[in-house]
């Protein structure tokens, strides 16, 4: 089944909302609630999760424990990932440093830069390697997914790099656009794209512009 | 006009594509070629511009200066938005120095934190401020937009004395999901739900799991 990427999108979300009730010793929770948590409304909720099966009945709510079993059994997050991080200037060396990624399963196992000055330092217990001996080191399925924190220029030579060593899942820093192969996805992390969407309403708010 | 969120996110993004191609020279672009470049299928192209008028010529393209020009006024993209930025950890510090926000017209105006040994220091230029004086400091509307880069447990509360103060539109990079008041607009940073969303990919492609 095909299923819209927007869906996808919201899963995770779904997991985490639930992961907090979990935390907070509820056993049941509306779709109305969660929707107001999540600011979703409760249609969308209810019409994503009937892709993935019934869960919970009308009237009564979802069970937390169980929903948030299954969203982590079909988004995958029981699971390890390994990561590999190319381009550790400052915003690499602050995705190096984020302490979100490894209670959720993901661990960055490589970074690469082509700076020769920062080529060999040792950062968060990683020893930065050149970006040219990138393919040789993630020949053999070293990483599952590719973080790009390099300038827009050469986002696209690196993704190719990555592509070509197997990583099927780039997380892009960079702000481009680069193109990849079918079952290749790519997330964009873009405070400027999210900012102008939200510019979008403080114009519209303050009347005509 | 009641515009979906979908469609406002991606405004921001023909906007750059069609930056690019001005850059590059070019005078007219089609819907399928903007739509490769994104990662976009034609056919939603044309939806999401159709809500905001008539651009453009079944099999003649769209002229590239005069669709930019249009969705730059739609969007806003040719203002300066002041931000405040709450929490100067290193994530916030990594935001600091963006050399990305100014060129596209945002710029941080103030920062704030709680850690004692932060307030007062000076970096990229601005003095960091208390979060107790976030209020004071804020409530002439000296800020557009707000960047909160403060751990999820404190992000509630700055949100609410950010909103206090008049902005209306919240940058969000803590793992939370705050809630605001209508008309308060809020966009999530957050890398773990965008690596969460392309698991589900890499196991559903790696057979049952």
């Amino acid at each position: 089944m095909d299923i819209p990427e927007g869906v996808i999108d919201r899963l995770p979300k779904y997991a985490r909302a639930l992961g907090q009730l979990e935390a907070e010793g509820r056993d049941v929770v509306s779709s109305q609630e969660l929707g107001v948590r999540l600011n979703i409304t409760h249609a969308q909720i209810r019409k994503d999760l009937s892709y993935f099966g019934r869960f919970g009945k009308q009237g009564r709510g979802y069970n937390v424990q169980k929903l948030l079993d299954e969203l982590r059994r079909i988004v995958g997050l029981n699971r390890q990932w390994k990561m590999a991080l190319v381009g550790v200037g400052r915003l690499g060396r602050a995705i190096l440093g984020y302490e979100g990624f490894s209670p959720q399963g993901f661990r960055i196992v490589a970074a690469f830069d082509c700076d020769p000055s920062l080529v060999g330092t040792r950062i968060n217990g990683l020893t930065v390697k050149p970006v040219a001996d990138l393919e040789k080191e993630l020949c053999d399925g070293a990483a599952d997914i590719g973080i790009v924190a390099t300038p827009a220029e050469t986002a696209q030579e690196v993704i190719d790099s990555l592509v070509r060593c197997g990583v099927r899942a780039i997380l892009n820093y960079a702000p481009a656009f680069p193109t990849v192969p079918n079952g290749v996805h790519v997330r964009h992390i873009d405070p400027v794209l999210a900012l102008q969407a939200m510019t979008y309403h403080l114009k519209a708010d303050s009347g005509p512009g």
